[in-house]
């Protein structure tokens, strides 16, 4: 089984990190669009044709299976990407919405994400659509601090506590009864130790790169590939390769030894 | 006289704020390519299309005078858009560096900026050509700790010390005698009091906002339209006029009443 997993940058190696862990005998192709991102402010059709052409590049690569690990692409464009490919598609914000479906008790869902997805109000129609009664956080400056890499600087520590707090208090005045929280950003994952260190014992923390990797495996049962010997894994980006290697290591928890660059056009 | 104003986004109404108090008589007109932003990551001929289309609006609204108040297009589309406007035009790169000359005694200069900003290396270069060394640092935190409004936290206090003490550290181990810092990113001024008190004292700040405006003056003469009894200020956005409106007014200082939209095109 081959499995390309698609993001407008490199956050979306948390997503192919947790799927390796998973998947062990799969084989992957990983697509960044970094000439292209970020894809959070453009309009809905200029996302939906980047993400088509990423899309149907992995599957020329050999990808037998899709995992949109774009939150804004899995938003505004999962529909245009099915019908532009014949292999079965997966975006990051319905395996949110799923994980936040089965561990809710209360019903009531917080989600923090960037601007841009908060904009969308993606996860707010993916939770409503499941029962779900849902709270989203912009933390706009969570991205800048894991880019920085400042996991486990008192900073870094003092901006969840801020974010955190505001969250609570508009859950409270809301009044809102919240059990789970949904890491709805690919960079996040990254920062998950600080994240549950801060919030409210009673709030369980969902990891969408985590449980994104739990149900492709669920989907395509045991192992997905388990006679495989070893995962062969492929990396693309369209623009700065360099940077691809040194940031990308840093989110896939090991080193991106070759990433192919290649011209989707403008 | 009609000074038109163009930036990105509304970081540029930093430098409008300083133009106002410098040449209280003039008119002005202020562009936000707001539909467009970010130009940091966007190739030279993308980032030339978009500003001298821009610069050409601001024309046709009546300006006599541009000022370009975007590092990214002051930077790559400079010779651009003066080839395309028949107006006199001036970039705040070329107006920060002619401060730094003006400034330094030691011939060593600190710039800190957005990461694209420093990757264009156009304040290095515009330094070089007046004869200064130059160290450039991305602060990739601090536009969005300006636009999250959190000046005056703790943390954003934190966030500059350690920026400011890697760059100290930078320097010296360079060998660099620094008299002179300059804020390559028209969010910063928002910062300088914290900045100021973060660094050395022995290190002179230079707003490129304030000598803008303080360059503009002295080219255009005293006042620039002193029988001017009051200034009639237009503000365009090419989108989210609402967010324009809020965000806005924190950079310019003043309550931002109306916002246009213009659709300048993809």
């Amino acid at each position: 089984m081959n499995i390309g997993v698609f993001d407008s940058g490199f956050g979306g190696l948390t997503v192919l990190r947790a799927l390796l862990e998973h998947i062990p005998g799969a084989d992957f192709c990983y697509l960044g669009d970094t000439a292209r991102l970020p894809y959070g402010a453009k309009s809905r059709q200029t996302v939906a044709r980047y993400a088509t052409s990423s899309a149907r590049f992995l599957v020329e690569e050999g990808a037998e299976y899709l995992v949109i690990a774009c939150n804004t692409a899995s938003a505004l464009a999962l529909d245009d990407i099915r019908a532009a490919v014949s292999v079965p598609v997966l975006g990051v914000v319905e395996t949110g919405a799923n994980a936040a479906r089965a561990s809710s008790a209360t019903g009531d869902v917080l989600v923090i994400a960037t601007a841009a997805t908060v904009e969308s109000h993606a996860y707010a129609a993916a939770c409503a659509e499941r029962g779900l009664r849902v709270l989203e956080k912009a933390c706009p400056l969570l991205v800048p601090l894991v880019e920085e890499g400042w996991i486990d600087r008192p900073v870094t520590a003092e901006v969840l506590r801020i974010y955190m707090t505001e969250l609570m208090e508009q859950a409270q005045a809301a009044r809102f009864t919240p059990d789970t929280l949904v890491l709805g950003c690919t960079h996040y994952p990254l920062l998950r130790a600080q994240i549950e260190r801060t919030v409210p014992r009673s709030l369980r923390v969902i990891d969408s790169a985590e449980v994104t990797a739990e149900q492709v495996a669920q989907v395509l049962g045991a192992g997905g590939g388990a006679a495989n010997p070893g995962s062969r894994v492929r990396f693309f980006a369209t623009d700065s390769v360099a940077k691809f290697a040194a940031l990308g290591s840093r989110f896939l928890g090991r080193t991106i030894p070759r990433v192919d660059l290649v011209d989707l056009g403008g």
